[in-house]
């Protein structure tokens, strides 16, 4: 899959932030590819960058209308369709991130034939994968895990990419959701993989390397979220992780979409350390990225103090402070 | 989804009785449905019905080839496409549980369209689900779990709506597996649902019902498997289960597929309580069921001994000795 660059982000009415955090993603990780953004009455997101109409995204060279938004069950709103044939007629392609197929939308495939148009869908594979075989593989692996979904494992991930390679480690960011392949070019989407082949999938998207390559892989949901728990548990076996990163959000009351209670970092660490050890049983915990946007600075560091000293790990916000104390413990725990 | 009756049942060149053991599951439960099977030079797999060729099932009445072939992976092999072609040509639908769709074989496809016949992939389901909620639901819910993938999970379940019924109880069997909804003539393949909602389709298969009612929920794979443990685990959200019983096969030595050592019962029986209490608080086991069929009854009775004993629980092999201490255990841990 290669999608055409550079993006118009479009956001349509989103009623939060965090049902847009496909697009925020992208435009954190690939600014350059955002011209603008395209929004509907109600709006509530906003990526900070100039909103255009078709005929202006198109005079400024966008290539794709980029669909980044993934709402729950990630179903296409009837009022969208109209707006999304609009951008096929004006000239461009449409990339989704969307559990419904852009071609499964009657309206949609035939303008994108009747305009020449693709249509990607980004959570889609028509990769066929094996059953995942658990079979211990060369190479490292970390994976970040979560006391809930959208708490910044991704964020990790990428960020980690950076600072490791700014000190002359070989690792690579592996995406499994749909914003990670948006902003890689190429991953699975591990949400929309046939329940069957979760772990199979993971096997296949960090196959076996050199002894001293970081294979990155982005996480999905939590253990303790009860609508994903088995993507996560699948993730984990697959990834075969031998490092993994707890990443927490410390605002949130009940998890994402449910009313249940988020578990502690704790819970978290036991839990991954005692399902993920069926696959590598050196597996352990490397550090905790927290998500510290909704305080202030002060907060933030004394929160990031009582974590790292109550767990024994490094605790950061990746964002905003770096992930330079979580590249450290990882070059001690895993000497090359 | 319908699919015409009585079957010929195709089991291909399958190596060993296990991998038959979709056909097995249906003629051992709708055996006034089965006339007959067709087997291809080194099939391994018998189910003790006729061999009949196409011309014979036609003439017998036969309305569908059923591929009753549960390989890893769900493969359809090349060199039954022309023979799944004769079929068609023959005047049969055809109904496969493989993970491969029927239609996507150019061959097939275009054979059912020239002859004006059906094709049935009972594994793939065009319902679309919501992401699972893990809200309380009302009715009563028991789960079959296990220490490993075909150990006798769905036999159990159906000798338990069997048992239960006959005793006056309100239950009904629920089908996750191709086998199952071959038998059911409705369910959800549960392996085969897009992961993001697997727990959302348990969900949805066993919606809320009288205060009384039994669903009883066919259980998947195995917390303790690496290829399969995350559709367990979001089986076991989804279900919401009461109760559960642990299904266990003795003579097993690795899980199915992969180099992986068997969980021990109380393993399972632990974890299951661990993971299941998400959704479930009260969630508890009602007994062991086990495959005793590679033993004699004497070994069989002192094992199902053993075990009871060991556990606390009522222990029986389902088909060989029935289920009459596990109704018993479940009228008197739920009183109506």
């Amino acid at each position: 899959m290669q999608i055409a660059t550079p993006y118009l982000m479009f956001l349509g009415d989103v009623p939060d932030r965090l049902a847009a955090k496909t697009a925020y993603g992208i435009a954190d990780w690939r600014p350059e590819w955002c011209i603008g953004q395209m929004r509907l009455p109600g709006c509530a997101a906003d990526l900070g960058i100039p909103d255009l109409t078709l005929p202006e995204a198109v005079a400024q060279g966008c290539k794709s209308l980029v669909i980044g938004v993934a709402n729950a069950g990630g179903v296409l709103p009837e009022h969208w369709v109209a707006e999304i044939v609009g951008a096929l007629e004006a000239g461009l392609d449409v990339a989704s991130g969307l559990h419904t197929r852009l071609a499964s939308v009657p309206a949609i495939a035939e303008a994108a034939e009747r305009h020449g148009r693709r249509l990607h869908d980004v959570r889609h594979s028509d990769e066929t994968f094996p059953t995942g075989k658990g079979r211990e593989r060369a190479g490292l692996r970390l994976l970040t895990v979560g006391t809930d979904c959208s708490v910044g494992k991704k964020y990790t991930v990428l960020a980690l990419e950076k600072g490791m390679r700014a000190r002359g480690l070989d690792a690579d960011f592996k995406a499994t959701g749909q914003t990670g392949v948006f902003i890689s070019g190429r991953g699975v989407a591990i949400d929309a993989v046939v329940a069957d082949f979760i772990s199979g999938a993971v096997e296949w998207i960090s196959p076996a390397a050199d002894a001293n390559h970081w294979d990155l892989i982005e996480g999905q949901g939590s253990l303790y979220h009860p609508s994903f728990a088995g993507v996560s548990l699948g993730l984990l076996h697959g990834a075969q992780a031998d490092a993994f990163v707890v990443c927490h959000e410390p605002t949130r009351s009940t998890m994402r979409g449910v009313a249940h209670p988020l578990p502690s970092i704790q819970d978290v660490i036991d839990l991954t350390v005692q399902l993920g050890r069926l696959t590598n049983p050196a597996i352990r915990p490397v550090g905790i990225a927290v998500n510290t946007q909704a305080l202030d600075e002060a907060e933030a560091r004394a929160l990031l103090g009582r974590l790292a000293a109550e767990h024994g790990l490094p605790a950061t916000d990746p964002v905003r402070f770096g992930v330079e104390e979580l590249v450290d413990r990882i070059v001690a725990d895993f000497p090359a």
